[in-house]
């Protein structure tokens, strides 16, 4: 298949693009490189020894993806891009809903324009909310906490209207998780712009010299060790189901919602002594108050993916962090 | 004050530019004319002897936004610009997304460009889904039952999260209940394209011999007569409850919110016998079934308006089906 990946460069999108070339099908990479480089696709060709087609622009540009649908026959789109900085969004929420919300809406224009009637969409668990209970199912109640979770959760709600109009459509909404890991090959992986976000990135910076120490946001929460556990996942598992859900449900008319996460919780400091392990070296961190919004446990129940999609997440923690410290230590500045 | 008001030919527009005229202001309209008549301006300056300023374009067009800022010194926006039928929003959901969501995203944008931080917003009582009581306050929970109802919903939600960003604007969310009658000239009033989706219009039309009959969709609900039960309030009302808004809140920074209704309920039939007795003729109507999303009763509590706006709704149900009659028949096919 001739797949459109939207925000190709970016972290799951790059990975995603390495495993539709090694299962025989054709991304087409579109991406504004506001937050990725262009060098990713370098990469993607180092490691598969094909350099995905690349045109640099924006969704919420018509004219642009106009040129695109013209350019290629394009089968089927996975639409990783928009912005995805929780705080950010609260600070400039105008933005996320402009990147997010109006930036779909624009390429489903385009796509049914184009007559392409298949997507596949990045969503989040933050669609969840604070969850009454973990592990988490797709049909649990959902709700946002943050400009960010809105954003996501308003483009799921639009989609899932849109469907209703048009039910030949085959639309599949992917909550991830939290991914983390690297590509094996250490030549690609996560390449956050300032301050990481999010707890991997930020512990390898430490590891690597780039940062002195790690905040631990709380460690009162109601949790085996008292930090908080999240379900982390790894990109390429998280790529490999991306691919199992083009395989599965590109040509099957609805609207799709999977959880893609590991099922397993893990805290924060577990993460970190993962990590110390395979970086041979310490994390030094320090216990910070808790951060509003921030919840104490995220997992998946990930039985409905491997019953539909047959796909179940593989990689163990230890190569998670492998993974992890193999690129950043690689990379000690990314793709820079 | 210099007023922008968007969607201004339209019918609570048009309404609430005369009272803005009348009380001093002045209005600075624009509209894309899609779903209303250059002529209503015409109308407007009959009443009030004053012809307001009007660009025509499209809210989703930032460069005409940024043409209308540019000739006009804007003290403050009302936004009622953006598709209102229920039911074309359930067939066509992206283009309600596109020009309710999308289009005020591009208006915020643009006010913020300008420095312009006074913006009063067209929400609705849908906003409270299926209310779990009767009259509605304006803390009740919301949700939406049909994708123009998330429209107002997901807007309420972005301006929020931006007024939280942006503590210095004024917003004022202003949740109409259910608006009828015409300016007391009978030189304006409602003018829908294509079949009425409101129950007033189709009245009227059919008063006017346009139509056959009304259908009347349920009479076994939990009501007097079985027949459903809404808040209907006069237009200049409505109109008058923008300007108490514009006066009290314009400048005060805050998202505020504020029910627009009467507080009292009127079920269709009785609507329809007051019809009858304004129009001093027989309106045929048939009972239909139920219609999907339709709820037994909607009503406001409308005390919160009128302790902080100084403003409560005057005209009654008499004055709303007579007003509506005069306007219908010197206009048998309203501006055409």
């Amino acid at each position: 298949m001739k797949v459109l990946v939207t925000g190709g460069t970016g972290y799951i999108g790059s990975h995603t693009c390495i495993q539709l070339i090694e299962q025989g099908h054709t991304p087409v990479v579109i991406d504004n490189l506001c937050n990725s480089k262009q060098m990713v696709l370098d990469r993607i060709e180092q490691v598969t020894g094909v350099r995905p087609a690349f045109m640099q622009g924006d969704i919420r540009d018509s004219a642009f993806l106009k040129r695109v649908f013209t350019e290629y026959a394009i089968d089927s789109v996975i639409h990783f891009a928009g912005l995805k900085a929780v705080g950010e969004s609260v600070e400039k929420p105008l933005k996320y809903y402009d990147n997010n919300v109006s930036g779909t809406l624009n390429l489903v224009r385009e796509m049914q324009a184009a007559n392409v009637t298949s997507l596949i969409f990045s969503s989040s668990a933050t669609v969840y909310g604070d969850p009454a209970s973990v592990p988490i199912k797709e049909d649990f109640p959902t709700s946002a906490t943050n400009p960010y979770g809105r954003s996501k959760l308003i483009v799921e709600e639009c989609l899932q209207d849109f469907h209703h109009a048009n039910p030949d459509w085959s639309i599949t909404l992917l909550r991830y998780f939290n991914p983390v890991g690297a590509h094996e090959s250490g030549l690609l992986g996560e390449d956050p712009q300032g301050t990481p976000n999010n707890l991997l990135p930020f512990v390898a910076q430490v590891a690597v010299g780039r940062r002195e120490k790690l905040g631990v946001f709380g460690n009162d929460y109601d949790t085996p060790d008292g930090t908080g556990v999240r379900d982390y996942i790894h990109v390429v598992d998280l790529a490999d189901g991306h691919l199992a859900a083009l395989d599965k449900m590109a040509h099957q008319p609805g609207t799709h919602i999977f959880n893609l996460g590991t099922g397993q919780g893990n805290s924060v400091l577990e993460m970190v002594h993962a990590f110390e392990a395979a970086a041979k070296r310490p994390i030094p961190y320090e216990i910070k108050p808790r951060r509003a919004g921030d919840i104490a446990e995220c997992y998946a129940d990930p039985t409905y993916a491997k019953a539909t999609l047959s796909w179940t997440a593989t990689r163990d923690l230890q190569t998670m962090v492998e993974d992890t410290w193999r690129w950043q230590s690689k990379n000690p500045n990314g793709y820079a």
